[in-house]
């Protein structure tokens, strides 16, 4: 990371014959080991635990959302407590996303029932392909206008506006604003999308700089391109050469956008290969065990993902021998652990039985214990892939893991 | 404790004039410094918190609901985890009440809307008095029919049934089954009710010492007789000098029933003078700061209470000056902690501006934060009065509290 002395990211090993690489990203308030799972705390709070909570399940990096903390309780508000990490007491490193995101999910996806993984078999240019009209975002060459979910009042965010509210915010890590797109989108939408992301990036990157004289936050350009092999080769390739007229690049990469699901590894390889290789880069919104073992293995060294907790408060625990759902009746007298070789908070010291009657009474504490439970997974799940780069045995941690976690 | 090996009550410190105490009641599982406050953990959690952080924030004792861990999930499975406590991985001292407040709750009172600290102006033998037709519960000389609140499963507690389910869950102090009156009721039903509990205390302490032979757990009468003096005393005298056959006794008793709001410490007062001075005496669900100053100078020991916790879950919080709401608009930008000189968790590491954002974020976090405070408050609250008893300051303490607390 020359551009920035705040920063570095040192690769410790490679794995020969693929991308994958552990390493270690320096931050101001700490060293993130990499692989890491980023985890994703959206109104600066990581839903139903304390800080501590975080820290001691084996979090390393906390990832808020500026779209979130923009509406409520707004970054003027974050910015009087020094950044959103000191507002929730959170000591180590820490990442916000770019409010693009909010564009697919509230512009371009509206009404279309569609995921960042989906299965699209028939798209060509010829696709019917509309924004719906009901969508909440409208997108233009300058920016985006959007009405907030909460109250229905007009905003709007522009590159500038995205990094300073991204100053007030406060993380280690910020990411250039960016157009999200559909994977219903035809390549015609995607490639003026991306050319846009494009021109955003530019201008985040001069608009930051501006304001971060000091060198406090790193910035990360974010690659698009959807599911065109074309298009993601051209964003990496673009955003990997872009330099400011005042001589700053990027300091790392996101990769967002949807992916087909069958060929996310691909997709991702498509991008890594074109990437400088000493400069981390984020793998935006994915974390599913099998998306973990694929990001890895194609060059990606950091992941941010809601499902750990999500599927958690809903009652869905990850074992070794895949998901359970501890509403399921059999739970309800089980005495064991919900993993027995975990060692997580909530399997050291509770039953599957006492976590059944926590989820079926509506207590709080379930989805507590819960969340513990998942984030301790995952973030074991890739401490362990880390270390299988150490020791040279990727291939054969990533294919017992899969063969146990998927095998129904 | 005379009937119960490994339970003893000392008293530490007398206030002279007054039947105030401070004292030390041993459990099998650690000492209770009275008086104190009980932590409520209904269905076997304090809502929204772990057992770590009940701890830590100063509590000595939880407990937990009889009638709500029957219906679930059921007293043979925590039976199974080796009780209540340990299926919550709670290492404290604990209680468990009777189930006779739900017959409170579900049966006289039920269609009513009074509370155990009612304003009752004038009642007669004449006041017209029914119990609701609606109403889950019927009671009986042998015991109560309720239906689930769950389901509408047909359920029976008798004094039997309450022993053997307070034996499976486990708890260090258990309570006599009792019917909890109304305070609409009038002095004839009073009285009915009152010699029913009476009888049912002596089923109790049988079956209770039929299935705890090795005194493992602590039995207390409770003490009826609702807004009547005479009732009030005879309650205290006939529980005080209960013996079953086999010599059993009590080993402390629970004040239970509902009052007058304003006479709280007299109908305490006409209980205690009556009841054994070498006894601990238990308030039942009881715990506004007011009326723990007037249980402490009346000679109560102990406090359970869900106020707390239940306000703290809304956004209402303890301060020294009175309670706060965090939910108006004056807190948002507030940068100070909800109390400045308060030590818990949540004062020392947020602002009163992020508790804001979390309650209008609708975040689990803020009633986690909201009951550590409230809880780490009252506890600290009584054993502040302990302190004070010790240094014989007790009612400069009180004024100075009261004066500040109910200034507005």
């Amino acid at each position: 990371m020359s551009s920035n002395s705040s920063f570095h990211f040192n690769i410790t090993k490679k794995l020969e014959g693929t991308l994958a690489r552990a390493g270690e990203i320096h931050t101001p308030n700490g060293v993130i080991l990499t692989p890491s799972f980023v985890t994703v705390g959206t109104k600066a709070t990581v839903k139903s635990l304390t800080p501590e909570q975080v820290r001691d399940l084996g979090a390393q990096v906390v990832l808020a959302n500026t779209y979130h903390l923009y509406l409520e309780p707004g970054d003027a508000i974050v910015a009087k407590h020094g950044g959103f990490p000191k507002m929730m007491n959170w000591h180590g490193p820490t990442m916000t996303d770019s409010g693009g995101f909010q564009v697919f999910s509230l512009g371009t996806a509206f009404d279309q029932k569609v995921s960042k993984l989906s299965k699209v078999e028939q798209i060509t240019d010829d696709t019917p392909y509309a924004i719906s009209e009901k969508a909440l975002a409208k997108i233009d060459e300058d920016g985006v206008t959007f009405k907030s979910y909460k109250d229905g009042s007009e905003h709007r965010f522009t590159p500038e506006r995205s990094m300073s509210i991204q100053w007030n915010l406060g993380a280690d890590i910020i990411f250039a604003f960016d157009e999200c797109t559909s994977p219903m989108a035809p390549l015609k939408y995607q490639q003026e999308a991306m050319d846009r992301t494009h021109r955003w990036a530019m201008r985040s990157l001069v608009a930051h700089n501006l304001l971060d004289t000091g060198k406090k936050q790193a910035i990360f350009a974010v690659v698009q391109g959807g599911r065109f092999e074309d298009l993601r080769k051209e964003s990496a390739r673009i955003l990997a050469e872009m330099k400011s007229e005042a001589g700053d690049e990027f300091d790392g990469f996101g990769i967002g956008g949807s992916f087909d699901k069958d060929d996310l590894g691909t997709a991702v390889k498509w991008v890594n290969e074109r990437l400088p290789e000493g400069k981390p880069r984020h793998l935006l919104g994915i974390g599913e065990p099998i998306d973990l073992f694929l990001g890895v293995e194609n060059g990606c060294d950091t992941f941010d993902c809601v499902a750990a907790t999500r599927i958690a408060r809903n009652g869905g625990l990850y074992t070794l021998s895949g998901k359970i759902n501890i509403n399921n009746a059999e739970h309800k007298t089980a005495m064991g652990p919900i993993m027995e070789t975990c060692g997580c908070y909530t399997c050291k010291n509770y039953t599957r039985a006492y976590m059944a009657h926590l989820f079926r009474s509506d207590e709080m504490l379930g989805a507590t214990l819960a969340s513990i439970h998942n984030l301790y997974f995952i973030n074991k799940l890739v401490a362990d892939i880390r270390q299988s780069l150490l020791d040279d045995n990727f291939f054969t941690f990533k294919d017992e893991f899969l063969k146990n976690f998927y095998k129904n």
